[in-house]
């Protein structure tokens, strides 16, 4: 059976609760998932969007409804001092874990960033706040900001943003299984209920 | 216990789904519910918000989101010929019927002014649209539009519209219960825990 496109800012919460669950998910109903690391920075350029906290009146409602949303769901969080930040450093570096260790450990390490910034307060726009998300998969910090600084990860990640928007991803998350879209998290329901029966 | 205050513009489709839900939630925790019809024509020049279905990518993802919402929680829909829609018509007409005949009489007409529009297709801006949903609960046709369209109904529809946002109401559906605010129907499952347990 085909994998799930799971779609993911670093600066989301609503991607964070997501990573927390998906693989999970999935495999309730024998599937796997492929992760991917995308820029809303770009996107929303695309869709004219703006971060949704700097919205008059709603943005003083997102940040309650991530800390409800955390609580309803039993998902740690703790609201970052900067918030949204820019994601470039923890996007890049996940890329560059992918193309040097593998798919398990770049998985490994964007929980670990979402963590490091949703739970433990890390500056992950920082060398330092990223590289404990680094050092918690085994890798190096000097070495992971050189490879995710390298020309060829820049590259390597601004097309895979560009291939997402191409699929349609304006949000995070952003879940595609056999062709069907999922944009939130509050659409997890629904996803659970293609995934069982195929169709809603 | 104090009412639901439930917030809705008649061309959100998330409304309507709400508004066929609300008062049988509110009903199962002792709560009945105050309908406050509102728009978000007004509400989006504050928030500098554009209709979701305007929004490149978003939009196409919305109109599909629309139809599996509603078949995932088995609500009767039909995407309308015509949207979004200007809703001052539908809402002033729910304001002077709540000050002629009352709330209940109100709420029911809301009920069949989204039916109309969401289900069996009627252009609801219209005189002839909107008259099927007076008629449904009993009213004629012209004496709703003289009095929809009279000074001091559009006042106090301007004046709803805008107590609504001092509240912080930016978007539809969206409910207040005893002073928590819940924006989107994927957040009735979060209003209704609060509703059970006083707390999330």
């Amino acid at each position: 059976m085909a994998r799930l496109d799971f779609y993911f800012d670093f600066s989301s919460p609503y991607g964070y609760f997501a990573a927390t669950r998906i693989d999970a998910l999935a495999a309730r109903h024998g599937r796997t998932v492929k992760w991917h690391p995308v820029l809303l920075g770009a996107v929303f350029k695309t869709t004219g969007s703006v971060p949704l906290a700097t919205v008059p009146l709603k943005g003083e409602y997102s940040f309650r409804d991530f800390e409800r949303t955390a609580r309803f769901h039993g998902i740690p969080y703790r609201r970052p001092a900067n918030f949204p930040i820019a994601t470039q450093l923890a996007a890049r570096a996940m890329t560059w874990i992918d193309q040097s260790f593998g798919e398990a450990k770049a998985v490994a390490f964007a929980k670990a960033a979402y963590a490091a910034y949703f739970v433990d307060g890390a500056d992950i726009t920082q060398p330092e706040g990223i590289g404990r998300a680094a050092q918690a998969v085994g890798i190096r910090t000097d070495a992971m900001l050189e490879g995710a600084n390298s020309q060829p990860v820049k590259d390597a990640l601004k097309a895979q943003v560009d291939a997402a928007m191409a699929r349609g991803v304006f949000g995070s998350p952003f879940v595609i299984a056999d062709g069907e879209p999922f944009w939130g998290f509050d659409r997890f329901d629904q996803l659970e209920a293609f995934l069982k029966n195929g169709k809603i």
